[in-house]
């Protein structure tokens, strides 16, 4: 299916973009069933987050109408959404009233191995840190560096994910996905508010789990943590749940709240 | 005059690239006189440099010979090259085989006010920190939003420039220059092992120092160095060196060894 940028087919995008200047813009990965964007409000909410904290003057509900249109169009599959700050001459100032650009792009449906669900993953130890950037924290901004070096780390098919430190040693998240970890019936997933993205299937389940009477509670995670964990298991917005099976010396069997969250996450999707 | 992508004339890029996706790439932003890259050998040491710690594979004899030959056609102004990883497929792992993008772009020369470089310019004082990375230290990488940030922070034309710390308040650099302070006929520049630009023009004005009998020192500079500085100079690559004159509530003038190195500073631009 064809890219649209602002509303309109193309292929391409102009030099002048800040979006490849200075990965100036924001972006969002989509998963689309039967037409439907799911998880929609949480990915709209976190572009408006990025919005705000980077002044991204952006038309939301023009965003939200074309996102619903691409996903009519594309039925099934993910979608990408770039957000950049528009066009502007050299230097790191904007063009004054430059608007923002809107990019859509498909793929086709993301195809895992089923067996990441049903058995779990490995997660490789990446020595790529992440640094401690409040004012970006959170974000899903185009600055990404970071991660391109961490998922560099590995090859092939042993390891589905990495696993990603703060400089300080925190554990933070994986590349790609968000990390939860299970200890005595409760439900932990690292503080975000120096480094990491806010992945919007993270928010979902952190919202979803007092209605399903799941205690969760955001804090500084160790690695101590993980070798304390009862289970340990991987979210994003595209595949849902992930078990985490193995990791460095660790290793854990799929428990019983992660098969609770990968219910919940499969409705969250599906809905 | 028009942009070149990979060597031919363009004036948009693939939405797959991996500059806009992730900022997945680096740029060099070069000052051209009478048809001649000035500090050619440090722009492409430096962008050698970060091929290497981002592991692009990037042809640099051809890369030396289109900035040369673009050089030659424009003249007199700014070339700026960016180097992307090439496209992807959506995902931080890069594709197989998939070549490095060069892009040319040209403005026009640089038109500062004549007084930045005879008065000297007041430094706004950035309260966007940078994050510490050793693992992206220095390089001229796509990853710029710091920069964009800090840079929104003050408008119009009292201040040329903006003061920025690191996440520990150290002192390392301008939005778009490297800093020199000047203490006792010693010049001091802020060590960038965790973070900031390594700037070209402080390259060369370091290796150029003790050949003018200047002792130049790289190290961790504070904001009580500021204070007691006897001179504060800025540098970079286009504009090539200008004093700083305020900083809060401190003041300078240009003092004998901002005016020498703005001195080799014209000469290294002219070469």
């Amino acid at each position: 299916m064809h890219s649209w940028v602002d509303g309109l087919p193309a292929d391409a995008l102009t030099l002048g973009s800040r979006g490849l200047a200075y990965g100036d813009g924001l972006f969002e990965t989509i998963a689309v069933r039967a037409g439907q964007p799911s998880l929609l409000t949480y990915h709209l909410d976190r572009l408006a987050l990025g919005c705000q904290r980077l002044a991204i003057d952006a038309d939301h509900p023009l965003i939200r109408d074309e996102v619903c249109r691409y996903a009519g169009l594309l039925g099934d599959g993910v979608l990408k959404l770039i957000l950049t700050r528009g066009d502007s001459q050299r230097g790191y100032a904007p063009a004054a009233g430059a608007p923002p650009r809107r990019i859509l792009q498909a793929s086709p449906a993301a195809s895992y191995p089923p067996q990441n669900a049903e058995q779990g993953v490995r997660l490789f130890a990446c020595q790529t840190r992440l640094a401690e950037q409040p004012l970006l924290a959170g974000l899903k901004h185009l600055n990404r560096l970071e991660q391109v070096l961490a998922r560099a780390e590995w090859q092939g098919a042993e390891y589905a994910e990495g696993l990603m430190r703060d400089v300080s040693g925190r554990v933070i998240e994986g590349v790609y996905s968000n990390l939860f970890v299970v200890r005595d019936g409760v439900l932990y997933t690292a503080d975000l508010a120096r480094c990491g993205v806010a992945g919007v299937m993270r928010a979902a389940l952190l919202d979803e789990a007092p209605r399903h009477g799941i205690t969760a509670r955001v804090v500084d995670l160790a690695l101590a943590d993980l070798e304390q964990a009862d289970e340990v298991l991987l979210c994003n917005s595209v595949y849902g749940v992930w078990p985490v099976r193995a990791f460095a010396s660790l290793n854990w069997s799929p428990g019983p709240l992660t098969r609770k969250l990968q219910a919940i996450a499969r409705t969250l999707l599906d809905a």
